[in-house]
């Protein structure tokens, strides 16, 4: 390639490859929005930057587009008319399909060399890519910077280390030498070329477009396939910067833009479909509901299929030392972004009988009024609390909270309409928990949104038995749990082993339930029905390529 | 464990480590049966364990076995009639679901060090185990040694290898801080607990018992699945060794051995369907039909499925230094193991023009004859040749060299019946040669056996495109070149990189296309329909585990 992408990002790569071995705490981008991290203007150009697209064709230049579609509106309700090319299908597969002719001969280095420094470019767009986030998501400013922006660039650049650290293992030309007694030895040269699998499809959710799409995209790409990205109708935009970006890194580099190809589509129709089930694509990484996730996992059978879809996240309070900082931590999980976080909780078993505390023990009543009260507290200010919470996505997470009202559970914190200063039309609302018994089945599915069940349980065991149940036969993201018990969090411990999901002890500080980091805590374990796959490990990347000799004598 | 199997076993890993990380030749397991490497008495001794079994109880301590069952009868016409514990498909489960308790506890160290020593154990029985392939695979009594013994022993390595390698780079326990500017840092503590998917199943088939079981079954035993290994009905006795030394092993670490278990069946029952669908199986590894291939990968949903099935393998011939030795190395491989290899050669495209040799030109039908004859010398003396040959595994294969010859296709090499001078009854076959047209459409399928067909094509570019799309649509485990000029053989290898199978480029000496070295060859490259895995790389073992973390703060 003209430019050596690869040497250029080089130091960053041997970082991250250190990071990822050791599990400790690493980024390369920084997660603070200061004027001093990202620069005095950053701010202002990002919010220009985003402001001028909207009601605009979205300057993305995409060869074979037939039209300009597009109607997102954002969740604080401004309309934002944005219109992006729209390619055919067809056209889509041909132009990927042609475009792998060359970049498949590209390898390994220049693969990985492109995507870091896409990333590092993505990295300097991050105020247009939050606003553009906090806008089709309804995420606060904060969390849309953070989780769109350098999060988001931190998981996708986790993916293109594990993949460059697979591929790397691979040696390129090997002498082959085999001891034939008194005769002369066996030699033999190798090659060993890594091949992609095809053409990728990787398609985005609405809630967290850029975080939930970089690791499966980031993936694909360092390991040499086409990417065509499929944006959720609602939430275009970020992923419509991405591929802008990384089309002119790609151009920049001398490859064929078509490497990276947006699919813009009208809500409802067939091309999601009709890209997953071509023969031509041989990777999708989806995220979104259960239904679509086990649709394509079944029908998609030409692809290998990573799913990220839905499950019942759920805490587990045994015991605690001081009730106020468990709830204060809890409240903030179930405002944070108006629970529409797959990883948000759920479901929080107390035993019916109460807990002990250091300070002696609680009824079952007094732990639900402290953790319904912690979140009163927490949307008494309705201008700190929209920044919290969010608006809400769409209609239909809107219309589930009446849903639940509707279960007549009783009430321990209604959800209620929040003004927000800044935008009058936002969909901003308060999280609704409500009490339910154990035995309530209704309780056991996804309440997608701010709805949390506080649940009475028989004792702590039952807590633990029903969590790893619920875990094995509806999948989780996230598992919690509150004991100061040695022996129960290892029950605890062991529950979520077998279930197959991750655990956290104790969360009573700066860190919360809903939240991972990159290059520490896995996203997922694959290992129940939530996700087929972790972000990211060996397995989410390892066969994503293939190994194909050629051996001759020498 | 009460032996730390791991430690003891220790140096031999390292250096597989090193072996699969350089890809050059290494083996710990001697493939001469020399008495001076493996002891003056080691072949006797396995000639008479061997017998010992026959017309017997086999000494396989199974519990919950509700009868016995086994008619296995050698090719080489020797009734065996050994008798196998039969144990309920719900048996089974049941023992490998409790066994599984224990066992994943027991941590990566000790899944990898039990599999080492087992391995260990496997090849001081390789004179045994040799004798029992023999007889039931029909393989001439070298390869049964070779390939049934020390190469699967080295196969079983190279997977428990790779398992190592990838399970050993998380870490157990890492402290994570993160900064928070003025403020004190986050300090987290993460566990990191490799968990194993579940039961897993390794289906065998009856040509390569051991050789195609063990990567499945040490992949997943080294990642800490309790494996059921269901043989096929007519090479049972090899895996029943196996698996009684896998039991001793365990037994002795202290482990309960139902982590192993046999699954002997009637021919043609349901046992292997039973198995394959039930939910707690999580891994499935196969060898055999593509029918039952695609059968297990389209039901069997609820496992990781590794599939091993069938394929159209090619030769493609372009120029040549010397038709001699090009004909006495494919000679061989057409005579090898009677062509019931996965790899063994089945098309030979030669341009309807001929070939340019050093010695001038060559017409098709002179290397044709070339071919032919260099098979006829091959069969020329009876006693060496069925040592080559061994014998036809099956009816249906012997079935299917009359259906090839029914083809009323030219005959250059007709396939006779070869007097066996030990076994009066052996059903041994020399290799049919016939030549066809590449407008002929049958010869586009497997022809499973010592069925060969030279096959005219327009030119080298028509053999090129030709071999590429049969790789494509029939799937490929080997494809073979031979060309003196380097921009055909860059053309060859860039058709065989597109359509995903190894490439062998003039191979005239020692080394046949058939062969695989492990730690150095990949066998199948998981990327055409002939097979969905590699043996071995990442990707055939990092996801028959997964991680689940626990965290909390410090």
């Amino acid at each position: 390639m003209s430019v050596d992408f690869f040497e250029s990002n080089r130091e960053v790569l041997e970082q991250a490859l250190q990071a990822a071995a050791e599990r400790g705490y690493w980024s390369p981008f920084p997660e603070s929005p200061s004027p001093r991290v990202y620069g005095e203007t950053a701010a202002d150009d990002g919010r220009k930057a985003f402001e001028s697209v909207l009601n605009q064709d979205f300057p993305l230049d995409l060869p074979g587009a037939d039209g300009k579609i597009g109607r997102e509106r954002s969740p604080f309700g401004i309309d934002m008319d944005i219109r992006y090319p729209r390619v055919p299908v067809q056209t889509l597969l041909a132009q990927a399909g042609s475009a792998l002719e060359s970049w498949r001969d590209a390898g390994p280095k220049a693969w990985v060399g492109v995507s870091l420094e896409i990333l590092k470019r993505l990295n300097k767009h991050s105020f247009e890519i939050a606003n553009a986030v906090h806008h089709t998501t309804g995420q606060g400013f904060m969390m849309a910077f953070q989780a769109g922006g350098p999060h988001a660039q931190d998981r996708g650049l986790e993916a293109v280390t594990y993949a460059w650290q697979e591929m790397s293992r691979i040696p390129e030309l090997v002498d082959w030498e085999k001891p034939q007694g008194k005769h002369d030895p066996l030699r033999m040269r190798k090659r060993f070329s890594v091949v992609p699998r095809g053409i990728a499809l990787n398609i985005g959710c609405s809630t967290f477009p850029t975080w939930n799409a970089y690791p499966g995209l980031f993936a694909s790409l360092a390991t040499g396939n086409p990417v065509i990205v499929k944006p959720h109708p609602a939430a275009i935009l970020p992923l419509a910067i991405t591929v802008k970006i990384a089309r002119e890194v790609l151009k920049e580099a001398g490859f064929d833009p078509n490497v990276i190809q947006l699919a813009v589509h009208e809500p409802n129709d067939d091309v999601a479909q009709k890209l997953a089930l071509d023969p031509a694509v041989r990777i999708i990484d989806f995220t979104g509901s259960s239904a679509n996730g086990n649709w394509l996992e079944t029908h998609a059978r030409q692809a290998q299929v990573y799913t990220e879809k839905s499950g019942v996240n759920q805490i587990i309070i045994d015991s605690v030392q001081d009730i106020k900082s468990v709830a204060r931590n809890l409240a903030f999980s179930f405002a944070l972004y108006s629970g529409q976080m797959c990883t948000a909780p759920q479901n929080v078993y107390v035993p019916r009988a109460g807990i002990k505390t250091a300070d002696g023990s609680m009824s079952f009543d007094e732990v639900a009024q402290a953790l319904a009260q912690a979140v009163g507290r927490l949307m008494s200010d309705p201008e700190k609390a929209v920044e919290l919470t969010g608006a809400i996505q769409n209609d239909v997470t809107e219309k589930r909270i009446e849903a639940a009202r509707s279960l007549d559970l009783p009430v321990l914190h209604d959800s209620q309409p929040l003004p927000h200063p800044q935008y009058p039309h936002a969909r901003v609302r308060s999280p609704l928990v409500l009490q339910a018994d154990a035995s309530d089945e209704r309780i056991y599915q996804e309440w997608f949104g701010p709805i949390v069940f506080i649940v009475a349980t028989d004792s702590t065991d039952h807590s633990i038995d029903l969590a790893r149940e619920v875990v094995e036969k509806h999948g989780a993201l996230t598992l919690s749990g509150y004991t100061t018990d040695d022996a129960v969090a290892e029950q605890m411990r062991k529950a979520a082993e077998r279930a197959g999901v991750s655990l956290s002890l104790n969360l009573t500080g700066g860190v919360f339930v809903n939240q991972t980091a990159a290059f520490s805590d896995y996203h997922g374990t694959g290992a129940n029905p939530a996700a087929n796959a972790a972000l990211s490990d060996s397995a989410f990347v390892a066969n994503r390529f293939r190994v194909v000799q050629t051996r001759w004598h020498i």
